[in-house]
């Protein structure tokens, strides 16, 4: 059985993702990373996530570049904005996902996996670099080269099924394969239990996504 | 005054890195991280380097992918060889400098800074894939799509000053910079109080290029 390692926040987005993967066969090795972001809540979330998607195992690593400053994600000083606006906005996290994917790397080098997958998604998403196409392509270049696996020829394979896919579509392929949309939390306001404040750009990105599929929107928000 | 993230392990190799970016005319922001590395003395060396060599500022991020097991640097079970062998020795710990360039990105982008230095070497090295020039090559395009620096075409630099230089030359070079390498810590086996076993593959690279370079080796050993 081909092994993975799946980068799993605790939204939507890596909900689906895990789904995806072990609907692809592979045993799934779910991976968190405590970056000290403001939503807690997805990190209760991910290792629910993780438990009832059948993922082989949940780590949760600690690593807090959020002392670094510089996104709203991690700053208390700087608000969470409604609207992103034009550009890159204020709640893209510094070197986030290649981050993510340096430690998946890690993981995946000592557990010798096929695989790492990432939900990281260019068409319904908010202005990050590091969710394009290019960005996957360079960090598996980068593998190539980086690893004892790379240079022996069995280099690990950055997947990101979602890339290519509308909000809409990510809901209605993670419907078909059972994720409860219930237990993820996208919310960058989300309080301690995980409901949503139904107003940031993940929230509205989010409920845009399940009106377009034509599904019940789950999410428990905080002003109903 | 141009700004870089100096990566700084506390060893010979780092502590040269930073005195050629402070003589290249660098703002130098030292960063350390602690992967769980056996060394431990290692980063007790790293913050007084730091402040000896005139770094602008330190910073000690804990970042536990030692918990992931797989290298004899961080994992207790397995024993440090005396000698790496051929091949990718017990010593790599998996994605190493990925994870280290990685963070270095993250604050180089919260700085603005305009460069990241490394003091990888691909000559007298220990036969790890991510010490060769061509992993700084990919992790610099990698850089340029990665980040909102890179997107607005103000890409950070990524440099390897040792990269081409024998041990010798690295501790010629250090010499004539004022660093005092009694400080640093290269050992592998090091004590608490940063004393060196003289034994293992670090120790015997370390010895040689000070005997090579003609300069009376000041490191502190456990058996003199």
């Amino acid at each position: 059985m081909p092994r993975a390692v799946v980068l799993l926040s605790g939204g939507l987005d890596s909900a689906t993702t895990l789904a995806i993967a072990r609907a692809d066969g592979y045993e799934c090795h779910a991976l968190s990373v405590d970056y000290g972001q403001r939503h807690r809540a997805e990190l209760k979330a991910a290792a629910r996530v993780a438990a009832l998607l059948g993922a082989a195992s949940y780590r949760e690593l600690p690593l807090p570049i959020g002392a670094f400053g510089g996104s709203a994600l991690t700053d208390p000083s700087i608000d969470v904005p409604e609207h992103g606006g034009d550009g890159i906005p204020v709640t893209y996290v510094p070197a986030r996902n290649t981050i993510l994917l340096s430690v998946a790397l890690g993981l995946a080098e000592v557990l010798d996996a096929d695989a790492i997958v990432i939900g990281v998604n260019a068409v319904d998403y908010s202005g990050y670099p590091d969710c394009r196409p290019e960005f996957i392509d360079a960090f598996q270049q980068l593998a190539e080269v980086a690893t004892k696996q790379g240079v022996e020829g069995r280099s690990v394979h950055i997947e990101a099924p979602l890339i290519g896919m509308t909000k809409a579509e990510i809901v209605r392929r993670g419907t078909e394969l059972g994720v409860d949309y219930s237990v993820t939390v996208s919310c960058y306001r989300a309080d301690d239990e995980g409901r949503a404040c139904g107003r940031c750009d993940a929230c509205r990105l989010r409920s845009e996504g399940f009106r377009a599929a034509g599904i019940d929107d789950p999410t428990r928000y905080l002003r109903e």
